[in-house]
Protein backbone atom coordinates (compact mmCIF):
# COMPACT_ATOMS: atom_id res chain seq x y z
CA UNK A 1 0.00 0.00 0.00
CA UNK A 2 1.08 3.48 -0.59
CA UNK A 3 0.90 5.63 2.05
CA UNK A 4 -1.35 8.90 0.90
CA UNK A 5 0.16 11.99 1.45
CA UNK A 6 -1.86 13.99 4.64
CA UNK A 7 -2.16 10.22 6.61
CA UNK A 8 1.98 10.34 6.19
CA UNK A 9 1.72 13.93 6.82
CA UNK A 10 -0.59 13.39 10.13
CA UNK A 11 1.32 10.30 11.16
CA UNK A 12 4.71 12.40 10.91
CA UNK A 13 3.27 15.34 12.98
CA UNK A 14 1.93 12.55 15.66
CA UNK A 15 5.21 11.35 16.37
CA UNK A 16 6.52 14.92 17.53
CA UNK A 17 4.69 14.23 21.08
CA UNK A 18 6.61 13.90 23.15
CA UNK A 19 6.60 9.93 24.24
CA UNK A 20 5.06 8.72 20.66
CA UNK A 21 6.86 6.84 18.39
CA UNK A 22 6.24 5.70 14.65
CA UNK A 23 4.24 2.42 15.51
CA UNK A 24 1.54 4.63 18.34
CA UNK A 25 1.75 7.75 16.01
CA UNK A 26 0.06 5.04 13.33
CA UNK A 27 -2.33 3.89 15.25
CA UNK A 28 -3.71 7.31 16.39
CA UNK A 29 -3.91 8.21 12.77
CA UNK A 30 -5.43 5.22 12.19
CA UNK A 31 -7.63 5.49 14.57
CA UNK A 32 -8.76 9.06 14.50
CA UNK A 33 -9.60 8.49 11.36
CA UNK A 34 -11.55 5.09 11.68
CA UNK A 35 -12.97 5.77 15.07
CA UNK A 36 -12.94 9.72 16.27
CA UNK A 37 -12.92 11.72 13.49
CA UNK A 38 -14.93 14.72 15.60
CA UNK A 39 -12.03 14.01 18.42
CA UNK A 40 -9.07 14.89 15.47
CA UNK A 41 -11.02 17.62 14.00
CA UNK A 42 -11.14 19.39 17.81
CA UNK A 43 -7.93 18.58 18.45
CA UNK A 44 -6.80 20.18 15.16
CA UNK A 45 -8.96 23.34 16.07
CA UNK A 46 -7.63 23.39 20.20
CA UNK A 47 -3.53 23.04 18.67
CA UNK A 48 -4.16 25.74 16.14
CA UNK A 49 -6.11 27.91 18.83
CA UNK A 50 -3.64 27.13 21.41
CA UNK A 51 -0.60 28.04 19.71
CA UNK A 52 -2.49 31.11 18.83
CA UNK A 53 -3.68 32.55 22.01
CA UNK A 54 -1.40 31.28 24.71
CA UNK A 55 1.53 33.19 25.63
CA UNK A 56 3.47 33.66 28.65
CA UNK A 57 1.84 36.02 31.21
CA UNK A 58 4.45 39.30 31.42
CA UNK A 59 4.03 38.77 35.28
CA UNK A 60 4.67 35.37 36.78
CA UNK A 61 5.84 34.03 33.31
CA UNK A 62 2.90 31.14 33.38
CA UNK A 63 1.09 30.34 30.28
CA UNK A 64 -2.10 32.47 30.04
CA UNK A 65 -4.50 33.97 27.00
CA UNK A 66 -4.59 37.37 28.67
CA UNK A 67 -1.75 39.84 29.45
CA UNK A 68 -1.26 39.42 32.78
CA UNK A 69 -2.66 35.92 34.13
CA UNK A 70 -5.93 36.00 36.54
CA UNK A 71 -3.71 34.89 39.63
CA UNK A 72 -0.76 37.82 39.06
CA UNK A 73 -3.99 40.39 38.78
CA UNK A 74 -5.43 39.39 42.13
CA UNK A 75 -5.93 42.27 44.36
CA UNK A 76 -6.46 39.78 47.64
CA UNK A 77 -2.85 38.31 47.52
CA UNK A 78 0.45 39.23 49.39
CA UNK A 79 2.70 40.94 46.63
CA UNK A 80 5.67 40.89 49.08
CA UNK A 81 5.82 37.09 48.78
CA UNK A 82 7.09 35.76 45.61
CA UNK A 83 7.09 31.79 45.15
CA UNK A 84 9.30 30.40 42.78
CA UNK A 85 8.20 26.92 41.02
CA UNK A 86 9.61 24.89 38.07
CA UNK A 87 6.01 23.97 36.17
CA UNK A 88 2.22 25.47 36.26
CA UNK A 89 1.52 21.63 37.40
CA UNK A 90 3.87 22.52 40.39
CA UNK A 91 2.03 25.87 40.82
CA UNK A 92 -1.51 24.42 41.04
CA UNK A 93 -0.32 21.45 43.38
CA UNK A 94 0.53 24.63 45.80
CA UNK A 95 -2.12 26.39 44.75
CA UNK A 96 -4.40 23.75 46.20
CA UNK A 97 -2.90 23.32 49.57
CA UNK A 98 -4.42 26.35 50.46
CA UNK A 99 -1.55 27.68 52.34
CA UNK A 100 0.32 30.49 50.10
CA UNK A 101 -1.21 33.60 49.40
CA UNK A 102 1.55 35.13 47.52
CA UNK A 103 2.37 35.49 44.12
CA UNK A 104 4.52 32.93 41.85
CA UNK A 105 7.40 33.28 39.15
CA UNK A 106 7.11 30.10 36.88
CA UNK A 107 10.37 28.97 35.64
CA UNK A 108 9.26 26.48 33.02
CA UNK A 109 11.95 24.40 33.44
CA UNK A 110 14.85 24.11 35.56
CA UNK A 111 18.86 23.91 35.26
CA UNK A 112 19.76 21.34 33.57
CA UNK A 113 23.40 21.79 31.67
CA UNK A 114 23.63 18.13 30.75
CA UNK A 115 20.41 19.00 28.41
CA UNK A 116 21.77 22.27 27.52
CA UNK A 117 19.25 24.76 29.72
CA UNK A 118 20.95 27.47 31.44
CA UNK A 119 20.22 30.63 32.51
CA UNK A 120 18.43 32.01 29.78
CA UNK A 121 16.06 29.05 28.86
CA UNK A 122 14.61 29.39 32.24
CA UNK A 123 13.96 33.04 32.47
CA UNK A 124 16.49 34.00 35.15
CA UNK A 125 16.84 38.04 34.02
CA UNK A 126 12.57 38.00 34.37
CA UNK A 127 12.64 36.23 37.56
CA UNK A 128 15.43 39.32 38.85
CA UNK A 129 13.50 41.91 37.59
CA UNK A 130 9.92 40.78 38.69
CA UNK A 131 11.98 39.89 42.08
CA UNK A 132 13.20 43.16 42.29
CA UNK A 133 10.20 45.19 41.73
CA UNK A 134 10.64 46.90 45.45
CA UNK A 135 7.24 45.37 46.59
CA UNK A 136 8.47 41.62 46.73
CA UNK A 137 10.35 40.71 50.08
CA UNK A 138 10.66 37.06 50.18
CA UNK A 139 11.41 34.54 47.44
CA UNK A 140 10.24 31.08 48.22
CA UNK A 141 11.59 28.93 46.39
CA UNK A 142 9.36 25.76 45.13
CA UNK A 143 11.72 23.96 42.91
CA UNK A 144 11.43 19.99 42.84
CA UNK A 145 13.93 17.95 45.08
CA UNK A 146 15.68 16.49 42.62
CA UNK A 147 19.21 17.13 41.87
CA UNK A 148 18.65 19.64 39.02
CA UNK A 149 15.48 21.50 41.07
CA UNK A 150 18.36 21.58 43.72
CA UNK A 151 20.72 23.04 41.80
CA UNK A 152 18.50 25.67 39.99
CA UNK A 153 17.20 26.85 43.84
CA UNK A 154 20.53 26.94 44.77
CA UNK A 155 21.81 28.88 41.67
CA UNK A 156 18.59 31.69 42.08
CA UNK A 157 18.76 31.87 46.06
CA UNK A 158 22.55 32.64 45.48
CA UNK A 159 21.41 35.47 43.20
CA UNK A 160 18.78 36.87 45.03
CA UNK A 161 20.53 36.99 48.05
CA UNK A 162 23.10 39.11 46.73
CA UNK A 163 20.77 41.54 45.60
CA UNK A 164 19.54 42.03 49.52
CA UNK A 165 16.23 39.65 49.00
CA UNK A 166 15.14 37.56 51.89
CA UNK A 167 15.17 33.82 50.40
CA UNK A 168 13.80 30.89 52.21
CA UNK A 169 12.93 27.15 50.57
CA UNK A 170 10.12 24.94 51.11
CA UNK A 171 10.91 22.78 54.21
CA UNK A 172 12.30 19.13 53.37
CA UNK A 173 11.20 16.15 55.88
CA UNK A 174 9.49 13.27 56.55
CA UNK A 175 6.11 13.20 54.54
CA UNK A 176 2.89 13.91 56.31
CA UNK A 177 1.74 9.87 57.35
CA UNK A 178 5.14 8.83 56.92
CA UNK A 179 6.37 5.55 58.64
CA UNK A 180 9.98 6.36 59.61
CA UNK A 181 10.92 2.45 58.93
CA UNK A 182 10.11 3.08 55.03
CA UNK A 183 11.17 6.82 54.46
CA UNK A 184 14.97 6.92 52.65
CA UNK A 185 18.04 7.92 54.75
CA UNK A 186 18.47 10.87 53.14
CA UNK A 187 15.09 12.28 54.32
CA UNK A 188 15.26 11.29 57.31
CA UNK A 189 19.10 12.11 58.18
CA UNK A 190 17.91 16.14 56.85
CA UNK A 191 14.90 16.16 59.33
CA UNK A 192 17.02 15.30 62.21
CA UNK A 193 19.42 18.25 60.92
CA UNK A 194 16.38 20.31 60.37
CA UNK A 195 14.22 19.64 63.47
CA UNK A 196 12.07 22.33 65.11
CA UNK A 197 10.95 22.76 68.88
CA UNK A 198 8.00 20.76 69.42
CA UNK B 1 -3.78 28.73 39.41
CA UNK B 2 -6.38 28.82 37.11
CA UNK B 3 -6.16 27.05 33.73
CA UNK B 4 -6.41 29.59 30.79
CA UNK B 5 -9.34 28.21 28.55
CA UNK B 6 -7.17 27.65 25.20
CA UNK B 7 -4.86 25.57 27.32
CA UNK B 8 -7.57 23.44 28.98
CA UNK B 9 -9.29 22.64 25.66
CA UNK B 10 -5.86 21.74 24.38
CA UNK B 11 -5.25 18.95 27.46
CA UNK B 12 -8.85 18.11 26.51
CA UNK B 13 -8.02 17.11 23.03
CA UNK B 14 -5.01 15.48 23.55
CA UNK B 15 -6.43 12.74 26.12
CA UNK B 16 -9.10 11.81 23.63
CA UNK B 17 -5.99 9.92 21.75
CA UNK B 18 -5.34 6.33 22.18
CA UNK B 19 -3.34 5.40 25.03
CA UNK B 20 -2.97 9.71 26.54
CA UNK B 21 -3.97 9.75 29.95
CA UNK B 22 -4.45 13.19 31.97
CA UNK B 23 -1.21 13.46 32.93
CA UNK B 24 0.53 12.85 29.67
CA UNK B 25 -1.97 15.01 27.80
CA UNK B 26 -1.22 18.17 29.99
CA UNK B 27 2.76 17.27 29.80
CA UNK B 28 2.31 17.03 26.00
CA UNK B 29 0.19 20.72 25.82
CA UNK B 30 3.09 21.90 28.28
CA UNK B 31 6.06 20.56 26.00
CA UNK B 32 4.04 21.96 22.66
CA UNK B 33 3.63 25.48 24.36
CA UNK B 34 7.13 25.61 25.91
CA UNK B 35 9.61 23.75 23.49
CA UNK B 36 7.53 22.92 20.05
CA UNK B 37 4.78 24.98 18.76
CA UNK B 38 5.62 24.71 14.95
CA UNK B 39 5.26 20.87 15.47
CA UNK B 40 1.75 21.97 17.26
CA UNK B 41 0.88 24.31 14.38
CA UNK B 42 2.21 21.51 11.68
CA UNK B 43 0.07 18.55 13.54
CA UNK B 44 -3.23 20.57 14.16
CA UNK B 45 -2.66 21.20 10.26
CA UNK B 46 -2.14 17.91 9.32
CA UNK B 47 -5.12 16.88 11.50
CA UNK B 48 -7.61 19.17 9.71
CA UNK B 49 -5.73 18.11 6.83
CA UNK B 50 -6.18 14.75 6.99
CA UNK B 51 -9.76 14.44 8.29
CA UNK B 52 -10.83 16.88 5.45
CA UNK B 53 -9.28 14.86 2.43
CA UNK B 54 -9.19 11.10 3.86
CA UNK B 55 -12.00 8.85 3.15
CA UNK B 56 -12.12 5.13 2.35
CA UNK B 57 -11.48 3.72 -1.59
CA UNK B 58 -14.29 3.08 -3.06
CA UNK B 59 -13.02 0.03 -4.15
CA UNK B 60 -10.85 -1.93 -1.45
CA UNK B 61 -12.12 0.25 1.56
CA UNK B 62 -8.48 1.49 2.40
CA UNK B 63 -7.83 4.84 3.43
CA UNK B 64 -7.23 7.33 0.71
CA UNK B 65 -7.04 11.02 -0.91
CA UNK B 66 -8.80 9.77 -4.27
CA UNK B 67 -12.08 8.08 -5.07
CA UNK B 68 -10.14 4.85 -5.99
CA UNK B 69 -6.71 4.27 -4.10
CA UNK B 70 -3.62 3.48 -6.56
CA UNK B 71 -3.20 -0.22 -5.54
CA UNK B 72 -6.81 -0.76 -7.04
CA UNK B 73 -6.17 1.60 -10.39
CA UNK B 74 -2.71 -0.19 -11.10
CA UNK B 75 -3.71 -2.37 -14.15
CA UNK B 76 -0.58 -4.60 -13.53
CA UNK B 77 -2.44 -6.24 -10.43
CA UNK B 78 -4.45 -9.64 -10.96
CA UNK B 79 -7.95 -8.85 -10.46
CA UNK B 80 -8.61 -12.36 -10.04
CA UNK B 81 -6.92 -12.45 -6.37
CA UNK B 82 -8.76 -10.67 -3.38
CA UNK B 83 -7.08 -10.43 0.05
CA UNK B 84 -8.85 -9.61 2.60
CA UNK B 85 -6.76 -7.99 5.38
CA UNK B 86 -7.99 -6.22 8.83
CA UNK B 87 -6.15 -2.80 9.02
CA UNK B 88 -3.79 -1.01 6.29
CA UNK B 89 -0.63 -1.85 8.38
CA UNK B 90 -1.26 -5.48 7.63
CA UNK B 91 -1.76 -4.46 3.87
CA UNK B 92 1.64 -3.07 4.13
CA UNK B 93 3.44 -6.01 5.63
CA UNK B 94 1.70 -8.04 2.78
CA UNK B 95 2.95 -5.56 -0.03
CA UNK B 96 6.88 -5.87 1.26
CA UNK B 97 6.64 -10.04 0.65
CA UNK B 98 6.60 -8.90 -2.98
CA UNK B 99 4.88 -12.04 -3.40
CA UNK B 100 1.12 -10.94 -3.79
CA UNK B 101 0.18 -9.05 -6.93
CA UNK B 102 -3.81 -9.21 -6.53
CA UNK B 103 -5.70 -6.87 -5.04
CA UNK B 104 -7.33 -6.20 -1.44
CA UNK B 105 -10.28 -5.63 0.89
CA UNK B 106 -9.37 -3.78 3.82
CA UNK B 107 -11.90 -4.71 6.83
CA UNK B 108 -10.60 -1.48 9.02
CA UNK B 109 -11.52 -4.01 11.92
CA UNK B 110 -12.24 -7.38 12.59
CA UNK B 111 -15.76 -8.75 14.24
CA UNK B 112 -15.50 -8.63 17.68
CA UNK B 113 -19.04 -8.90 19.79
CA UNK B 114 -17.38 -8.30 23.19
CA UNK B 115 -16.36 -5.04 21.80
CA UNK B 116 -19.74 -4.86 20.13
CA UNK B 117 -17.98 -4.78 16.75
CA UNK B 118 -20.44 -6.47 14.06
CA UNK B 119 -20.73 -7.52 10.71
CA UNK B 120 -21.89 -4.14 9.93
CA UNK B 121 -18.36 -2.07 11.21
CA UNK B 122 -16.49 -4.20 9.22
CA UNK B 123 -17.69 -3.51 5.98
CA UNK B 124 -19.05 -7.02 5.10
CA UNK B 125 -21.42 -5.55 2.37
CA UNK B 126 -19.04 -3.65 0.47
CA UNK B 127 -16.87 -6.88 0.71
CA UNK B 128 -19.52 -9.22 -1.12
CA UNK B 129 -20.58 -6.64 -3.51
CA UNK B 130 -17.03 -6.59 -4.36
CA UNK B 131 -15.77 -10.27 -3.97
CA UNK B 132 -18.78 -10.80 -6.36
CA UNK B 133 -17.94 -8.78 -9.17
CA UNK B 134 -17.46 -11.48 -11.31
CA UNK B 135 -13.79 -11.19 -12.02
CA UNK B 136 -12.52 -11.95 -8.32
CA UNK B 137 -12.00 -16.03 -8.40
CA UNK B 138 -10.21 -16.64 -5.23
CA UNK B 139 -10.55 -14.35 -1.70
CA UNK B 140 -7.62 -15.32 0.28
CA UNK B 141 -8.00 -14.80 4.21
CA UNK B 142 -5.57 -12.95 5.74
CA UNK B 143 -6.78 -11.99 9.33
CA UNK B 144 -4.87 -11.50 11.88
CA UNK B 145 -4.42 -15.52 13.68
CA UNK B 146 -5.50 -14.29 17.15
CA UNK B 147 -9.02 -15.90 17.93
CA UNK B 148 -10.94 -12.57 16.71
CA UNK B 149 -9.04 -12.63 13.49
CA UNK B 150 -9.52 -16.61 13.00
CA UNK B 151 -13.30 -15.83 13.83
CA UNK B 152 -13.24 -12.78 11.69
CA UNK B 153 -12.05 -15.36 8.82
CA UNK B 154 -14.35 -18.46 9.54
CA UNK B 155 -17.05 -16.04 9.02
CA UNK B 156 -16.15 -14.00 6.10
CA UNK B 157 -14.95 -18.13 4.53
CA UNK B 158 -18.21 -19.24 5.07
CA UNK B 159 -20.28 -16.46 3.56
CA UNK B 160 -17.85 -16.35 0.40
CA UNK B 161 -17.84 -19.92 -0.10
CA UNK B 162 -21.74 -20.03 -0.08
CA UNK B 163 -21.67 -17.62 -3.57
CA UNK B 164 -19.63 -19.75 -5.22
CA UNK B 165 -16.15 -18.17 -4.66
CA UNK B 166 -12.56 -20.21 -4.16
CA UNK B 167 -11.21 -18.77 -0.57
CA UNK B 168 -8.30 -19.58 1.33
CA UNK B 169 -6.38 -18.90 4.30
CA UNK B 170 -2.75 -17.87 4.95
CA UNK B 171 -1.17 -21.25 6.05
CA UNK B 172 -0.21 -21.38 9.48
CA UNK B 173 3.10 -23.21 11.03
CA UNK B 174 6.38 -23.02 12.22
CA UNK B 175 8.08 -19.52 11.55
CA UNK B 176 10.82 -19.19 9.13
CA UNK B 177 14.29 -19.29 11.10
CA UNK B 178 12.14 -20.47 14.16
CA UNK B 179 13.60 -22.93 16.29
CA UNK B 180 10.94 -25.98 17.73
CA UNK B 181 12.40 -25.95 21.08
CA UNK B 182 10.60 -22.26 21.46
CA UNK B 183 7.92 -22.59 19.35
CA UNK B 184 4.50 -22.74 21.26
CA UNK B 185 2.90 -26.37 21.41
CA UNK B 186 0.16 -24.85 19.34
CA UNK B 187 1.29 -23.91 16.20
CA UNK B 188 3.65 -27.44 16.02
CA UNK B 189 0.28 -29.23 16.09
CA UNK B 190 -1.07 -26.89 13.27
CA UNK B 191 2.40 -27.34 11.12
CA UNK B 192 1.89 -31.11 11.86
CA UNK B 193 -1.80 -31.06 10.32
CA UNK B 194 -0.68 -29.13 7.72
CA UNK B 195 2.63 -30.60 6.58
CA UNK B 196 3.08 -31.25 3.22
CA UNK B 197 5.07 -33.56 1.18
CA UNK B 198 8.77 -32.28 1.02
Amino acid sequence: MKKTGSLEALAEALRRLPGVGPKSAQRMAYHLLQHDREAASTLGHALLNAMDRIHHCSSCNTFTEIEICETCQDAQRDGTLLCVVETPSDQMMIEQTLTYKGLYFVLMGRLSPLDGIGPRDIYLERLIARATDGIVQEVVLATNFTNEGEATAHYIGEMLKARGLKVSRLARGVPVGGELEYVDAGTIARAMLDRRSA
